[in-house]
């Protein structure tokens, strides 16, 4: 809440600011994680053409609609995407409750700590993994769960907690938009549940801004209370096409910028920079393997493969992580 | 578009004046279509409670979620909900496109003007007229079909275009509710692409804060441009237990208020009032046959029977549109 608090603050004084001096100092760079370059000249300038009262490609605030995927976008999702490190977390603290477990794949394997006897059966063991971590639990419930697992959890690589591997540019991104009117959605194959439990505070995106895969629910009422069950069942895979089909269905407009990672993003990005006007569809590439991963064709988590075929061809703008970010991540906690 | 605007401004202007005066005038009502009363006092003593800063049941503008139904709450719904007479006069459009029709139920009757006759096969005959209204075109095509019968269609008993039939206090109500930090949301059975043609003119709410029922959409790229298909199948139904669904998956919060007319809004009144602290769940109570229509326990359309128990069992606000309302629609044009 208290991000949000800021920000609102900051837009009204910004709106008191235009309405009661003309003449104010130019703001610090907003950006600055960012090189100077061709990547960050192309953001500056599109938010320039789109803002700017009585340019011919002027968009009014309520129609700037900026997306981003999460996963490799906005945080890191190497070794494994962490919503699936929080399910084997979740998994294994179930474990106690399940005694038949120990006989059941991918149970067994899983609790004895064999991540690919977990894994032998494929997407199937995968799913089920996640389904048990993500159900027949209330969403209050469950989200109290996932923010204790941030809270407490750390990254099997660098040993820092989750939310700290948000990318320190694109939070800076997210910032410099909103300033600028725009509204920021996270679109995600992730879980919307799992995401709303850290997304306004990391990043600022309140949790009707949080688009997501979902799971089914069921309302019940217990003991005089209402509550929303999650069931292991799979709702909407927002991923591929899901993405502009989610847009539509809960956003209602198309976005006229767009940030993604991987293949999975390249209908939303096809079909953001499909519409009239100015448009802005970025593409992240993950090319430093030093100071995170560098991953792309053959990545089988985040692969870019047409992605980057159909972006080199449309002249969308790839920004290359090891050039165009000045750090990472923010400063890690000690 | 303009109306936002205005709204934004006001919104400006008030944290301006709040920011650099401490003695400014008393605000006009702001509810002026509403008579004195039980129903006015309660709706205006709760924004009071929930925004007063270091009040006990203060809550932050992110959180101060308001959720109203459409049909019969936010417009009229008599003598049949305004989309299936779109759906009628978009299948009568389109009889001369297919010959078949003329020896085919439901459309057989439908085109010869007998809609009992049309209705005959009961809600399967509904759902064939509905699913062939709204499918099969692009999400871009519909919306531009339904601003233009929008535009011309006028109701049957009135004479009126159909957005002239919105409620005058419930649309001074929203403005209310936004002025004071407030989030508008509608929550209705209503087709939610049916209702984004309308409801940023008439309700300024945004095309992302419309909640409704959802066809299935198909990605498809024609001609090297990205479309979304509507296709003659239901994904969602928004109505009873899908309302608080609908909610947590796209609003992500519980509202603080909510306003309804029919058991089809009763989970959605449990929900909102089931939350903690200050909580307001209305009723809208059809009480006047001269002004508008009169109906409730035994009406097909906008049922109000286990909805008005529970109302009273709780004590939840029951607006009575006789008593509570100056004035019901907005001035006719002429």
């Amino acid at each position: 809440m208290k991000l949000i608090h800021k920000q609102q603050l900051f837009t009204a004084t910004l709106f008191c600011t235009t309405a009661f001096t003309t003449n104010f100092a130019q703001p610090a760079d907003p950006l600055p994680s960012w090189n100077e370059g061709k990547t960050k000249q192309s953001i500056v300038t599109f938010v320039s053409k789109v803002t700017e009262q009585g340019s011919s490609e002027f968009v009014p605030p309520a129609e700037r609609i900026a997306t981003f995927d999460n996963d490799g976008t906005l945080w890191a999702e190497q070794p494994l995407y962490f919503q699936f490190l929080f399910a084997i977390d979740r998994v294994k603290a179930l474990g106690p409750e399940h005694p038949e477990w120990a006989e059941k794949e991918p149970y067994r394997s899983l609790l004895a700590g064999d991540m690919k006897g977990a894994l032998a059966g494929g997407e199937r063991s995968l799913m089920e993994i996640i389904a048990v971590a993500h159900s027949n639990i209330t969403t209050e419930e469950f989200e109290s769960i996932v923010r204790n697992w941030l809270a407490t959890a750390k990254h099997p690589t660098t040993g820092q907690p989750y939310t700290q591997m948000a990318y320190q540019p694109m939070i800076e991104l997210l910032a410099y938009l909103r300033a600028n009117g725009f509204n920021t959605f996270i679109v995600s194959g992730g879980g919307i549940d799992f995401m709303r439990a850290f997304a306004e505070q990391v990043y600022g995106i309140l949790p009707e801004q949080v688009i997501g895969s979902t799971g089914k629910l069921k309302y019940e009422v217990r003991e005089g209370k209402p509550v929303l069950v999650k069931l292991p069942a799979i709702e909407f895979v927002d991923d591929k096409e899901g993405k502009p089909i989610a847009i539509q269905r809960i956003i209602g407009r198309r976005p006229i910028a767009t940030f993604g990672n991987s293949d999975g993003d390249l209908q939303m990005l096809q079909w953001t920079c499909a519409g009239n006007g100015a448009r802005l569809c970025v593409y992240i590439h993950h090319t430093d393997a030093a100071r995170e991963w560098a991953y792309d064709r053959t990545s089988s988590i985040g692969r870019l493969d047409n992605g980057l075929d159909e972006a080199l061809a449309k002249g969308w703008t790839v920004m290359d992580m090891k050039t165009d970010w000045k750090i990472i991540f923010p400063s890690p906690r000690k």
